[in-house]
């Protein structure tokens, strides 16, 4: 089974090969899944459903036993893996959905001496892209290996909806695409390995940005007595306005179904924001670019961390951070 | 001729009076036109061409007596006044179109004592907003006053496509209007007096911010090896999109026909974005709002004004100057 | 009386006179004093009770009548006048003392017609330099005008010890000088006109940078686990060593007798900061001078300001506001 | 020879030690120094020449030979050692001076299993405190480790005037002062491990901030018509006074003997105060705390950096390059 992975050289193999199928054309290939948590899950469960009739297994791991363990009782024919390199022994193609740069460098370190030669590994953590790159090329050699971050959230993780963001050779993007089509809906080629997560963290901090920049208009503009809705109209339809301006406006009772709306309940949280920041920031710091605007930013998504009662709140609530609104959520010691 | 302004009272007056029309239905209304500048002329001449039906007369004012000489000359029936007093005295309808808070205070000053009542004053310059609320409060007792300021540039005046964003009265907004749609496009009420001015800065101040976000955020993709328009395509389509990125992105080559792609020339010059981000800082000030992301991307726009060979380059060069490539521009002493 | 004034041209007539003395060597001069606020009225008492030998009497004036009372009451042979320029006309050396410019201006627009030729104006109001340079120019051909912004504050002001900035000529300096000594303890000539309140906004805006930096600079040390106290000692013998490390230590703790150790009671209260930094950035704008890190540490003292419970603290209470200490201080609506 | 390595256990083995001495009282120990580049090599020298009476032996090594082959030739006595390995065989007492985390993180890793059982590792080199930290942890369980990064430059190594900020347990730092001594003047405890670290990039963070605030606030002072020598005399007297405008004033012409009255040549360069930004601000990243002014700083240093012309420019430039006089140091491409 899966004798092809030995014989043909990755990127020669991959144009012959067709969506779903192992090189003999016979064999269909065991998909793995490390990293089941609250993205990971919603991911995992759609590729296993939407995917049961182009494979021939769907192995899984992670480090909380339960989690696995809760998987294979709700999706029946999954099966635990005892380790990564467990399952980079048994799976063709591996999907890992991690929480940051050193667990994915662990990783891929387990699996390394265990990969089956000629598998596709799948990366869709969101890391730097420095370390996105140095896995891939610890791996390369026997492999296809793509890095794949998402955007979307766990909205998007469970309907199925994500976009992925892939940053490895076009034939292993090629090879990747049905099995991340299983998982979103817009699935973007952007260069050589690494690229994706340089894609993904460019506009993570410009979003970052963006919205701070949305939110301490919108307070001025307000302060200096406009209507809330009647600004965000204006500016919508102007050079001012950004997705943070006309889809998710940080003024409560501008636009209905956004966190601003909901107390800054759900949505995407300060934490996982800042988290975006700091990874650009850090890239910033590597290739010495000057980002003036996201490192102001960074500091104010920091400054909201610092805040007891803030931590969990979306990242638009910088609209109330810098009207002094917050107050309101503080929880005092 | 105009009687009815004195006997109406502006508010109710209004209702009842048709387009382009004096309220006695029989006269039409003298038209004056003051500030004959590099925005003004054109759109004075938009104003002139397209009311000729509409109107009885068309006084001119500037203090360059050489800018009048040339409007009267290519604009047959236009006529010279004095002062802006003068225009005052004639005019039914008067639009100002000046630099600055200072010169429209000094004109409507000067207007004051002799301004026709129940005209109409329509000023179109960027100012601060607590100067447009004063000048209005001066005159408001005997006309109606709207602060209407533009967006567009000298293109949007030449082609008669700006956009308005009028602070005053819903009956003084809706006298202003059809002379507003002979020089522009879209005209859109703001509210009260000052708020054109509060909308014109809000927008541009964030217009200001999300430039640098973007410039800064497509110098690091391309140093860590994105290709600029691959990177502008997967933006404009994720949260991270603005209109800086989707319509006027700031690298070269990545849009046709954006001031990025020949030398950052025409467009909306350095000087001209600071002085509009000085404005919504000195108003942030006012009100005592933290605007840090604003007031991070107005230190650049002022360090690069002060470089010699940037001072009249479009202000999305901020690419250029965060990269380094602005070296190319500079001009050694 | 003061004959000198009107046979003296200013400039020659100060070498010639001895201190405290009116030009004819006979008679003594007149003093006014306007604004007896929290600053004005110490000042004012010092004034008053260390040049009793050398005045002939001494007028006051505030726009609160209370305050005036108060202090004829308290200080034996001062003399209530009823305006300005009741004491412009009375007064051979009048110190102003007020809250902001537009209250300059409007004094100084009263003093003008009344004021004594050959007087001595002296104005220790924080005001921005062009207001500054403009109210000394408006009186500049009848009398000896300085501006004297002073630091030290209530403390300062009660103690005699100010430090004042003067900005005028070397003769008016000199004339001033033994007046302002009878109130302070350091009086510095910065210059000509306006340039005692631009070293004063430089100095302060410097000092609002450096103590937000250093605030974050002791956080950040904190954080990593270093000991308050042993890092402040490390910075005070290094390069980052500054008057906010070394004298008023924003870490509650570190430093006695500073207002970070007393809840951030007392002291130099946010929005006198804000003020000056505003004062500052107000400048900056007007000479187009690019001031990022006042840009930066001005949003922060406005964060605060908008922040309920801490409108009143002393400015080193950034240190909490970084930390998220502050909720501590925190008023929940 | 060196037995007291194997019986005595680190911590008590301290306190009975003389300086200088090994524990058995006979016998000297042996030194090695590891990085002999701008910085390591005058340091190595001072140390070769000041402890010729404590040692037994001096073994050297860099991965650049010629740097070794100048040294032993210079420094009659010392050796060359193959590896870093070779020398913690070697010597009882290392000192490493190397030029980031991956070079000490290296080194370290060879030495571990060579090093000998008591001896005593000094790492000089300024990297990240997590760094520090773990490279501490690696060995701390055979022998006495300290980091110890300096201050001074390369003048204050070849002076032998650098002050050690040392991060380790009170044992170690004592035995390591004595070594430290023979290359400093100032030899500080900062703690435990790492806050050596901490306390150096703490002061450069804020030494980069209040340059940069200094520099914004000379130029505005500058461009408001200020006499700059009196206006950092005024400053250095009051409440902005810091160690960037009273001992390193960026302005050219305010001080003799800095590097603004030398064209910026010599000093601490933009790159080094640009690599100490960026240790700051990852460790910031790192405890999530928010340094809102450092992260505007090094932005500035950044942009610099990217200006070709500016790279080897001493930090304080960022005067000229707020000003804009930095247009002369421009290479044009």
């Amino acid at each position: 089974m899966f004798a092809f992975h030995v014989r043909v050289a990755p990127s020669a193999r991959m144009a012959a090969r067709r969506m779903y199928s192992s090189a003999s054309g016979s064999s269909k290939p065991v998909v793995g899944f490390i990293g089941l948590g609250q993205m990971g899950r919603p991911m995992a469960s759609n590729l296993f459903n939407k995917t049961a009739a182009n494979r021939a297994g769907f192995v899984v791991f992670d480090v909380f036993d339960g989690a696995v363990a809760d998987f294979t009782k709700t999706h029946d024919g999954a099966v635990r893996a005892s380790s990564p390199a467990d399952v980079a022994a048994q799976a063709d193609v591996v999907i890992t959905m991690l929480p940051s740069s050193p667990h994915v460098s662990s990783v891929y370190e387990q699996m390394a001496p265990a990969v089956r030669k000629g598998a596709l590994l799948i990366d869709s953590s969101t890391i730097d892209p420095a370390t996105a790159r140095r896995v891939a090329k610890s791996v390369l050699d026997k492999v296809d290996a793509v890095d794949a971050p998402v955007s979307g959230g766990v909205g998007g993780a469970t309907a199925g909806t994500l976009t992925f963001m892939v940053g490895g050779t076009k034939p292993a993007f090629d090879r990747a695409n049905p099995w991340l089509q299983a998982m979103g809906k817009s699935i973007v080629h952007c260069g050589d390995n690494g690229n994706g997560q340089v894609a993904k963290i460019c506009n993570n901090m410009l979003l970052g940005s963006t919205m701070a920049a949305a939110a301490e208009t919108m307070n001025l503009g307000i302060k200096m007595g406009m209507d809330p809705k009647l600004l965000a109209q204006i500016i919508n339809t102007s050079s001012g306005r950004c997705w943070s301006t006309d889809t998710y406006n940080p003024v409560p009772g501008v636009m209905a179904n956004v966190p601003s709306s909901r107390d800054f309940e759900g949505g995407f949280a300060v934490p996982l924001m800042q988290k975006d920041m700091g990874l650009a920031l850090s890239a910033a710091q590597d290739v010495k670019a000057s980002v003036p605007m996201a490192a102001a930013a960074d500091q104010l998504y920091k400054n909201i961390l610092a805040t007891p009662g803030l931590e969990k709140k979306d990242f638009s609530v910088v609209y109330e951070w810098l009207s002094g609104l917050f107050v309101r959520f503080v929880r005092k010691p």
